[in-house]
């Protein structure tokens, strides 16, 4: 008998990739289509949620174009990109765009609202991502909004209700939000209360791996799938990468080197810190501790875009890489803190800049380049002694994906400075395997979702850190420590500096 | 009858150039040949000091080649690179290499021996420049060429050597060895006990505009000039620049936009201070109080060498000039310290390195740039406060020449930094000219040195300070003034980090 497929879809920030896999991760069947962005003011981010079914929808369809027999498909489980939402109104169509998750304009509202009781509610250190902050800047400044605002949906409870007819959706998906009380796994009438919000305007919960009920019939028929085709609740990206990575448990983290760069990894019980984010896991009664910094990969593209290459238009260098790779580590005394977006885990102060500090004569392009890809390692090693310390436990494993890891450079840094093995897998659909391995339990595959994940993830290589490197990086590392806290009131003083030419700065 | 003519020579780091002008200051000829310098360490700066003669005897026959009467040339002046010397033998042959003023190596010497005492009586404070460390660094390393060492010459004295047959220099063009003390005039017994030195290895002393003999018979022949010519006394390249400018009394100032930067003000009586260097004036009972950074033109030129257009080689990029003009004043809170080749006046920190703080996504290549010129500025500013506060009476007048009064993007930034009209000779041989006043000062055209001095001057543009920008500088230098002071721990423990691998550092 073949083996059973599943259809596991990423709607991310830049597309909807769509892939079939068997019970064995194998890839039987792939699908992409790109989404839009708009950018209505400097910091702002926007999409048309419609977009968000539409790409799925052909992801899906060019996916199964590649299969023989559709009817060994029987069921769908989608991951996405966490925080952004869209306002329905009560004919179920968007009020106005969607707010994605790196929109900023919320800022002033997650320093405002953002109290300890509502980080200890939520679970997430007061930040622009989390949706609750810009429901609250929806609430202030555009009131017409809400006040038409009949639902309030995430991208997995868009995408479950285009598939299935129901308003439901899965806890770990609906959790960026920070409506949810981390405590309790439900809905905080706090928090509900807070964002000025009701119970009917959100979806009802279910657990990841639930049924969400089966497709409904156009859809089935379009995509020519067996009518019983299940819905499976799913999970945000960043954590359904941890499981595409087999990152189940405490001793395991997974890193996604994205735009933004994350260290995940499993807790047992809900720890409160603001040494991470706190979301619910996908694994029953487990939280997931999660750090984020929003210059991953966007600090070496801005790099490559500005001083690189024009020809190359901030694509990877090899030449660049070849050249920062001969320098010696710590880049001849040039140290970056790399907040160009500001600071989140652990000081979450969106005041923070970038610092280079250390520049000399013989400092070459290559020299900036290196330096920008070791502060990133810095912050993150930072962040994981950070999340390690507050939750006890140390992280033996680290897995890597995304852009970032398909640079060796990068990820040798990366596995001097964690001073550990770094399992890089740089290639596939990471975040859209987990969704499968989820799928693939709720059909009773796997007995658990850790195993479905420990049976799908796939590791291309395994970079060991070097004893004399790491040494050297500790040292740094020491230095790397006291950078922010020294320049801490020089870096709000050039933030209020420039108040007063906010608007010209905005209008750029 | 014809104007007098007169020979100026300005025999710099990079190149000997010769003018011959009459008594208005008309070029009526021209000649210059360039000088190689020797790099046997990262830091170390040499040069074979016969070639100092043999491009200025080239330079000067080329400029006489252009002209059709040489009967009306009368005198010849030197201006030179200052604090460079050599170590001649018993028959007045070099030693070794002579050891230029940017030579790094007495980086040591400079922190041992440059005491409060030898700072006063040098008037000089402890660094890498002045001669004394560097002689102190021979007697240390290289004791056998100070044992078979016969004479010291700096270049003046050499080139007058080669001219007079004698050995006799001007005080002004012998002080940058740091051997003479400020308050009397004449070699300090103590400093040349220090360098282990006595009086007859060193040239007798007249003042600037003094005459050191008739040029030798076969020197005059060769140029075809009367056997009764005159060399005149003259005075280092930064005061002969300010000669130049027509900056010879208090309320002016010269700003040399080298690649070393400098400001120059002429104070009445010597006035110790840290906040300047002093200097021998060439005007008789006055000093020059001077400040300095080494990170002059050396910045945006290194930023172009290695980010700007690689066709351009380093060249002034007047695209690059025209994205960094459009930017707001600030950088948009972009700040840069700029100390690439450590900290001079007024913090003499061999040990500092520079800073790029504020960096955010918005910033581009030109952002950069211009941060750069914008905090070279503000440390001149800095060190015009110094310079102002220490000698007592306010700055006016700031007139600017070398290459970076080419760029009328970084002039306007100077003015409105400066706050004060900036008058640009962005062309000619000012230091020649200066030279030249000097000449036509001894021949008695002149009856006084800022006499001739204004007479010859010619200023191209001036640049007026905008109200709104300046009052924006102001406010960023506020931030500008604590970066240094804030960051000043982290620096020296970046410096100390590096110290096990300065060797491999030094291979480089």
């Amino acid at each position: 008998m073949a083996s059973p497929l599943v259809i596991a879809v990423d709607c991310s920030t830049t597309a909807a990739k769509a892939i079939v896999v068997d019970a064995t991760g194998a890839l039987v069947g792939t699908g992409a289509q790109a989404l839009d962005t708009q950018t209505p003011a400097p910091h702002w981010f926007e999409q048309h949620a419609p977009d968000w079914w539409a790409a799925t929808d052909g992801a899906v369809q060019q996916a199964l174009g590649e299969i023989d027999d559709r009817s060994a498909v029987t069921a769908i489980c989608v991951t996405h990109q966490r925080e952004t939402f869209v306002c329905l109104d009560a004919d179920e169509q968007p009020i106005r765009p969607a707010i994605l998750w790196m929109d900023g304009r919320a800022d002033a509202e997650a320093r405002r609202y953002g109290t300890q009781r509502v980080e200890l509610l939520s679970g997430k250190p007061a930040d622009i991502t989390p949706g609750l902050y810009k429901l609250l800047w929806l609430r202030d400044h555009e009131p017409d909004t809400m006040a038409r605002c009949h639902r309030v949906t995430d991208v997995h409870t868009y995408l479950t209700h285009a598939m299935t007819g129901r308003w439901v959706s899965s806890t770990a998906s609906v959790d960026p939000l920070a409506l949810i009380d981390q405590a309790t796994g439900d809905y905080s009438d706090e928090l509900l209360a807070l964002a000025g919000l009701h119970r009917a305007q959100l979806p009802d919960l279910v657990p990841a791996g639930a049924s969400l009920g089966p497709l409904r019939p156009d859809v089935s028929d379009r995509w020519g799938l067996r009518p019983d085709t299940v819905v499976v609740a799913g999970t945000g990206d960043g954590q359904a990468a941890g499981l595409g990575l087999a990152v189940t448990d405490p001793g395991a983290a997974y890193l996604v080197l994205g735009t933004a760069v994350v260290i995940g990894s499993e807790t047992t019980s809900y720890l409160p810190s603001r040494a991470y984010r706190s979301m619910i896991s996908a694994m029953p009664g487990q939280t997931t501790a999660e750090t984020f910094s929003s210059s991953g990969t966007y600090l070496p593209t801005w790099f490559r875009t500005e001083f690189g290459d024009p020809e190359l238009a901030g694509a990877p260098d090899p030449r660049l890489e070849r050249d920062a790779a001969a320098l010696p580590v710590g880049s001849e005394r040039l140290l970056t803190l790399p907040y160009w977006n500001g600071a989140q885990t652990p000081h979450w102060n969106s005041q923070a800049s970038g610092i280079t500090l250390g520049w000399q004569g013989c400092h070459t392009k290559a020299h900036f380049y290196r330096s920008l890809l070791e502060g990133i390692a810095f912050e993150l090693r930072m962040q994981l002694d950070g999340l390690e310390a507050a939750r006890g436990g140390r992280v033996d494993v680290i897995r890597a994906m995304g852009g970032g890891a398909r640079s060796p450079l990068w990820t040798q840094i990366l596995a001097d400075v964690f001073d550990r093995p770094l399992e890089v897998c740089a290639s596939g659909e990471v975040s859209a395997l987990g969704a499968a391995a989820i799928a693939l339990t709720a059909i009773g595959h796997f007995g658990s979702i850790p195993e479905a994940a420990a049976a799908l993830a796939r590791t291309d290589t395994v970079v060991e850190p070097r004893v004399a490197e790491a040494a050297e990086y500790a040292r740094l590392r020491a230095l790397y420590q006291r950078l922010y806290t020294e320049t801490h009131d020089l870096l709000h003083s050039l933030h209020d500096l420039g108040r007063h030419d906010d608007t010209r700065g905005e209008q750029r």
